[in-house]
């Protein structure tokens, strides 16, 4: 089946127990901010439906009828370049697949985990991870994945935390119809929009740890499960958030901190359990998986940021620079890397464990995510170096909606000729959204940017001695005046006796 | 005369015309957000009153009477490291000369150009400045530099602008009391707290420029004077600000768009006008005073910087990691080269233009502001790793004030035992508050640290290969049996005839 | 026709003037340091007739005749490929088309732009590249490319230098049966191994400097044609060589500067002459292919120098070490990320100017060289950082050869049991090969290393004073018996009226 | 006493045992490259004597009779101030101090460990170190420091390794009126020239490794003292040696490695025998010591480094470009940050241990070393960048001097008009000289400079497209003509219920 928005959205009203900013969140459909997300991640109801993209979004199951292409297992090459053209046109669009690809990668690695336990333990798990994925895809429901423990002391292992044992999520009961599960995964992202959670170890772990080896699927709404929401990056909505946070009024953080006070799970929906020499297969393939979404969400990030640059440089009039030029197309470079090592990593992926599975090169996708990872900062550098201190100290939708000062506003803060102040204000709001903060822009350009100091030490060193300092070096003539080098004696000078030249391994000189 | 806080905060009720948000600023003493601000500029009149600090921050003027040691002009090196003490102490308070810092370097920067005009066009503007200096001095006022123009387009000169020809400040009529300017300044620090406010060319003026060659200093509730302060850094303020945005609240960016809606400028209070040989000297003063400020105020920021990432290894329990402690290592190296070179700068000035001034010297400034601007992203992305992901997904004031939800997040972001919950909470709002944005976070944590790529590089790379890539150069055995390196052809199978041993150039080989 | 090694060496007895350290050179192959690149050079008449390889580097003529696969012209994807294939393979040999890279790169540069020139012009320059490509591919010559000028002032055009007019190479007389050419060009790798030698602008031309826009094909004994070949980088040769410098030994730099003394060409090769909007795509071209062929020559560069590193760290007894397990991951990426782009440009290719040719992605192998030659000094200096300071101070073999001190060194210079102290030595000889200089090592290791520097920022640091900063800020008690944070004033003491809540655009704060 | 330098050259006729390149030393001042050496230390001996630099190296002992300053123990920042000005000066001049700065940093740690051996234990250490330092003054004798042992595997402590005990030296037989020692120091710093060896510990002992904690001093030519040299960087002397080398020639690598042969040394030359608890400390005073002189070498190095970057942008004629003058200024930047920071470590030093000595600011010292061990290979890449590839192809002193190819040579290889050929000769080989390797070199100008692929990156990067995204995410129209982001889906046309606005925490939507 595939779910209309409107079955969707209906969905959504389950009585899950979630907080925001603390307080109850009656509705995450209405909520200002988290509404905001909730129609991002519509667009995974949207996609599918539509002509453009259908092909690629949509597939059949073994009964013929339509299915979500992310609900499968990529079993070669061509499914993982699938995949990762599903995740990177849905991130270009905004925010799509929000709410299927931590989902979609914890259950391509659960399918892997439980291949190997049933071939080595004689489990029956995959049996139960295929029914499961048949109830996701009949259902069409919007899953997530919790992968990350709060973890504690990072320096103890989850059985030898000293405060309490729950710092990683665990079994505390095994019963007949099912298990009871406590602890709580964190950073857990697009749960105010999914449907079901499923949950891994995020860790290796040793048979001391075992009751920590423990992965399952439950609905959001399950009892014991309590969502505490993150702070939205802002607290705008509407056509203020539009204008002042362009990108993130759409993508306020998703994260939440979810609780699982004792929640009851039923055996068909448990998918490890004890197994923990296989917690370590179930967190690598997981990883290995989502770091090819990591590097599709980072292109229309990368991409939007690197024409940010090139469009703000335009707009102050500054494209021209040759400094600007470098920069952008250092920019550039990295965002074409980020997209060609995430491409090479499905073009040669690992066949992991004998199994009928095909995972991202780990090389490749391992170089994608740390080349984006290590060099992001210093994108973002660079695109507040070239917008200048403008874009954090650009007006806000209130300001320029105040019809005594916008004049003021329009007039001063244009720049190039044929760009409406607005636009420039936008690009900036832009800018400000994605790379702010406050302090890493004032720390470039308060008491004037990079390029004024680099100006001044070009300006005051002292050329004269440093070029001295070669020319002695190199005997070229023309340090002799030098204040510092002139005065200085020589080796030369020193009267030697005269070289042997008997040596068998040192040619003779030349006379 | 050195004035009370309460003095201060009067002074400040003077009809000024402020803009924030949108909104009209009633009183900027009670606006929510920019009173946190006017409460951290009132430090600059409790300094002084301290006996601890007294004699740093208070001097006498030539009639024996007390008067802020930041509206002289520094003479030696011991002036410049006593400004320096000034500074760097009273941004470690909290923000302490927020009010002093940009108006005491354009003061000490008017002085220089003045006396160089005065000698060279034989003008009396030097008269002026120490009038206007005493004026301060008995007044005690609030000061601030109001230098960036909002420059238009960046390529074209301030009077070949082509929308219009205030993108510069400037004077438009010469009147027989004083003059007339419009324009406007942007990014004009501690502006909302300020009495005065003191004009200068923010570059280097060609003879076509020179009504923007421009110098005067006029109250913030100047008829004309517009102020449109930027948007607070987060919208809360009070317990929730403390909690929530530890640093910004405390000290939230005071930038104001300043306005010039053709503003009268008695004589007086000119301190230039139309010298457009003087604008580059006046504006590289400024710069190389600004400088030493930025330096001292990078000090508490580095410290407070890296104090944290020694803190939160610490309560995450990674302390005695070695690559934690070599970030560390280089963070606390960055925060002391500051911290030196912006001493250097001091204890070797540069007495230019053979005045009677003494100015930092510009290797060792720029090369200190350099420093902290080029390698400030870094430290943000070494701070961010190692906090982990929870710096940006920490709960909020209201979550922990929340008693339904309070209990949870006390037990399930505990860490280290001993770090009551609440300790950890605060401290990754500090490092959210000061390092964050959330795309900077999500693009390290996302997809797992790069601790975690790093680990998978260093585990799926074929060491064999490269190791037998390494032995068959260096002629080891123990390459054959690689795959792709055992079967490669060799060079030395090559026969070739007998070298001739004849070249004087060569020695001859060992037998 | 495939050549025999016997075959090519004969034909480099051909009376060319060649020059090495002021000596002419009497036979190249007998040289006792060209010798060896000679031998090297030869691997390319060896690869076309081992089975392993045959496939690679032999493809058929249109007569059906067996023909150097490199001298054949790319045309899609699979092409370059190919040809990338056969630059990897040949350079992980140990320098396999050396010989062939520069010129077969030059040959399907001229391809490009003879049809280009010919589609536009009406000239008939592709019937003259393909007839000497047929030439080439009967006698199966080595060719090489003649690309850089010397270029005098590098702010000059050619036709505008001062000191003389032959900065650039350039027709200095047209005449019936062919033309003359004068000037020079410099570093031209291969050329003491070629026949031919093709000679291409290595610049955008104006209408000016027309007589430079000039490419042709000489025989390396043509008359005028003088080749002053660079210092090798060691003056060893045989067992010496092998042990002390055992990859530039064999890969002596070939470079020539190649001086053009009045040499007459006839029309029939002459690719270019006067076509001065022609130069700029010819240049690009050719950067294109060769940045390809760069590429490939890195990868097993770069295997040898991550391979050594990880093998020393092995020798050293320091591979468990984290900090040399992440610079050994790094290194790792480096290298993989320069394969798969190098893979990318040729999946991706560019159909330039609509003709039947395939070039590389511009993107990708552009950002493939910038990946390396960005990086490489930065693997140098982890590879010297790993080895120690023996990678420089390592005996030479007349050291390890003399039996009075071997058993010193054999027992001091061990270091890992089970690692023969002679494999160290050799291992380190290559590591002293292939990143020295001796200052740069110098400057790691002199007066310890950077982890020592490192362990001393770490063991010095003020944490105590840096931890107080970030407690204070984020409220978190403890830093108040700090000497420097305890005793600051805080903003929190300054009295303040009380918020006005009424903004519209500020939430109400938290009771 | 003050040595002539005939006094020391004589004093070098001792019968010491040194090899070199396999071939035992006959006399060192006559060796091809070690007399180079010779030469250049024999400047500690002319210093003293010269009217400019007298009142720097020579003070008076307590009898009144002037002896060499650098045999003194400095107690304050002044004395550190004026060992660092010794130290930078005769750097400068091209290697004085070569002979005394591994000594006498050595002699100032034996100083400081023993007096606090003295105290804690109640032996007689000091006395034994001034009677010691007396006879070196009264004889003025060129002393080098022995510090670093092979080492054998660095994963093992000493008295642990498993090839045999003596990978560190150790004492062997306590006799009634001297020590046995046994071992190997390797990298020993100007040991050719030195007239005694001063040995210490390099790290941190444990108990069972008492045998290894170990303080003596010998002269070169003690029975069973063999010191193997290290290879000469080049083999090249005299005139060629200048032109071709022009740095090394004059300043070979000094290191030997020593072999102490069961070598006897008397009771009062015995400065720590088993006192393990004390190696740290010695090892860490001669450290810190020693990276002062570090600094002080750097500065020379690093202003002919610097000199030779703006020189040859000169000779080049690209001194114009905006990217030089950017990496000038920062070569230049970080050449004055390292004298900065040594100059620092001096003002603010250390009183360790309650001792009346004075050592360098540890924080600042290394500051200092890290900053150029951690930036020099930068440089080199910046300075080779420049240079082009040139530097690495440039014609030697040999090619120069043949009259049949010099004219050629003079001819091509000139450039800006005004230059001698020969003065780019000379530099070029200096750049050589000082930055090689070949590799480094070729992996940035082979296959066209860095320059050149950002020109490409930046000229065929999809600026469209990517400014598309930018418009898009900005809400600027001007994105829908684009083929990638103009067909893509928006969350804006999603329908959603209307926004609840009774939400505590978030402000009220603009209407």
């Amino acid at each position: 089946m595939i779910r209309t928005v409107a079955q969707y959205l209906e969905s959504l009203d389950d009585g899950r127990e979630m907080w925001c900013m603390g307080e109850r969140v009656k509705d995450v459909r209405t909520h200002p901010t988290i509404s905001g997300i909730i129609r991002t991640a519509a667009l995974d109801y949207v996609l599918p439906h539509h002509p453009e993209y259908r092909h690629l979004f949509v597939t059949q199951d073994e009964d013929g009828e339509a299915v979500n292409y992310l609900l499968t297992s990529p079993k070669s090459a061509q499914d993982l370049l699938r995949r990762r053209e599903c995740f990177a046109t849905a991130m270009r669009t905004g925010g799509g697949v929000l709410l299927h690809c931590m989902g979609a990668d914890a259950l391509a690695a659960f399918t892997v985990t439980a291949n190997a336990m049933d071939k080595a333990l004689g489990t029956d798990y995959s049996q139960r991870v295929e029914n499961y994925r048949k109830l996701l895809m009949k259902q069409d429901l919007g899953i997530t994945g919790a992968i990350t423990d709060v973890k504690g002391d990072r320096g103890l292992r989850p059985s030898r935390q000293k405060q309490h044992p729950d710092y990683y999520l665990r079994v505390v009961d095994r019963q007949k119809e099912g298990i009871v599960v406590r602890g709580a995964k964190v950073h857990i992202s697009a749960s105010p929009c999914a449907n079901e959670l499923l949950c891994s170890p995020c860790r290796t772990h040793g048979e001391e740890d075992k009751d920590y080896a423990l992965a399952f699927a439950v609905p959001c709404n399950a009892k014991g499960v309590k969502m505490l929401a993150v702070e939205p990056v802002n607290r705008t909505y509407g056509a203020e958030g539009r204008f002042d946070y362009p990108k993130t009024s759409a993508l306020q953080p998703t994260e939440c901190l979810i609780v699982f006070d004792d929640v009851f799970v039923p055996w068909e929906r448990v998918f490890m359990c004890g197994e923990w020499q296989y917690s370590r297969m179930l967190a690598y393939a997981f990883g290995s998986y989502h770091r090819l979404f990591g590097t599709c969400k980072m292109i229309g990030k990368l991409e939007a940021i690197t024409g940010a640059a090139a469009l703000v440089a335009e707009y102050n009039g500054v494209a021209h620079a040759d400094h600007i030029r470098k920069k952008l197309a250092w920019m550039a470079m990295i965002t074409h890397m980020v997209a060609e090592l995430g491409k090479a990593a499905c073009l040669d992926p690992v066949k992991e464990f004998g199994l009928d599975v095909a995972m991202p090169n780990p090389m490749s996708i391992n170089a994608a995510k740390f080349t984006f990872a290590s060099n992001f900062h210093q994108m973002c550098q660079h695109l507040q170096d070239i917008a200048g201190g403008l874009c954090t100290t650009v007006p806000a939708y209130r300001d320029w909606q105040n019809p005594d000062i916008q004049p003021y506003i329009d007039k001063y803060l244009g720049a190039k000729e044929g760009v409406p102040t607005e636009h420039r204000l936008r690009l900036m709001r832009l800018i400000k959204d994605v790379t702010c903060n406050y302090w890493q822009i004032d720390t470039i350009h308060g008491e004037g940017s990079m390029a004024a100091q680099q100006m001044h030490l070009y300006g005051n060193a002292d050329w004269d001695t440093l070029k001295a300092a070669a020319m002695r070096a190199a005997h070229i003539d023309g340090w002799q005046d030098n204040p510092i080098y002139g005065k200085l004696l020589s080796a030369e000078d020193v009267e030697m006796p005269p070289v042997d030249e008997s040596y068998a391994s040192i040619p003779v000189g030349l006379k």
